[in-house]
């Protein structure tokens, strides 16, 4: 997989970084390509539901998280980006060693941008399907950001 | 506002209480109402984005749960929920205290129920909307649930 | 019911009466009022899906154009709006004499407005609610529209 | 492309045939496969809206119904489908001269199925992608469909 610039892989990680939620929730960058970013998370008990699989606001937490990244790749030094809505459907039980969400831009216009979201529950050598969706968000300047 | 039966108050409760992920947020059950259900999450940095707004992933995970609890009040006792898919759209930034977010049932079948999803930042005596969103959840055998 | 102001309603039926789909399909302006737009649909083979109720296609454009023009009510003018997105539960068959589509404005920003879409079937005195949306527009300037 | 056994194919034309918005739209089956349904779409005044492309309408129309048969390729004989909800982003003008619709399953179960909808836009060689969506569809007995 084509990996993002330099710089826009510093920019990507300096704002991840800075989020509480992500650390609090142990995810991590797992790739940062041009229009694609990929967010893993391993399995613990801060992170599930009731039946012990992950919870779908984890999963949908990294999903929007890498759709948000996967935006910021392709805007221009000294954007931001807000998600302004998203929509997931969550396919099967979240159940592995850990959890990857991949964010892809689909549409990337001067104002707004479509991203696709996929995550995927990974046991062993297993990778199974759990929640796809689809989301929009607005580049906004840096300064203006909120 | 009416509070549900004390049965579908503790079958909430203990459903709430086994889910790793609502613990590690911090996020408390505040109303449980018949077909209507408040979770409240308080500010710190542990849930918060990278300008120390609450982090999209953190709304929506409390607002997905209370939809979830709101439909699992007008479900039969023995059954379960789980979430068929969920929208949400971040109307401004959440900034405040804490968060309160409401779920509601809109319409309950036999399989289907849909929600109505809000989410509010609450800062001293000031309340603003934060996101809305609408979610799908099917009623399945406790006993088959996943 | 509020009415939009005199002008408003005009900048609304001039941009209705051009849509060649509105028309075919036999939808009405039934209230227009500040933030919020009401469009009406007589029930006619033409409309139909397979076991004679209303097409879910046919209930989703006129809520598609009720909160675009609801939308429209609260911008200035030389405006225009497009839909970003919308997204529709369908809760019951939507059988009756006619249909109405309600367009609600939630929030509206410098950019972005959000709807809330409701549709219902009427019969006789008897109303049912048919399907709820949520939706995103975006306001352009009338001379850049699409 | 694949195509759906004859029993499929004449199920899906026997249903698209008995809808009257479909015929009114002037909409066309294109190809039937196993989890997969294209349908046509001819510009012409009666499908536009104000600025002469393709109304938002009928392009979300064809999208729900090429994915409501696409889930219908996968259904046993004797059982029907409805759309319980969908979600789509118009990415841009819909302007050509016909539109395309796929629908395509991602992930069909015992009572669920999530389709993917793509719209594209056609004029002459050149192909744009105007609309993508996601879609819950619930697949019920024929003789209890409503």
């Amino acid at each position: 997989m084509d990996e993002a610039s330099a710089e826009v892989q510093a920019r990507v990680r300096a704002s991840f970084e800075s989020q509480g939620l992500m650390t609090h929730l142990g995810a991590r960058l797992a790739h940062i390509g041009p229009g694609r970013v990929h967010i893993g998370l391993t399995s613990r008990p801060e992170v599930t539901q009731q039946h012990g699989y992950f919870h779908a606001g984890a999963s949908s937490a990294i999903a929007d998280s890498a759709g948000g990244y996967a935006a910021l790749t392709v805007f221009p030094e000294g954007s931001s980006v807000l998600t302004v809505e998203y929509k997931i459907n969550l396919l099967a039980p979240a159940e592995g060693d850990h959890l990857e969400a991949v964010g892809t831009v689909i549409r990337s216009g001067r104002t707004l941008t479509v991203c696709n979201l996929e995550v995927f529950a990974i046991q062993g050598t297993s990778r199974s399907h759990v929640a796809t969706g689809q989301q929009t968000l607005i580049q906004i300047e840096a300064r203006a950001e909120r």
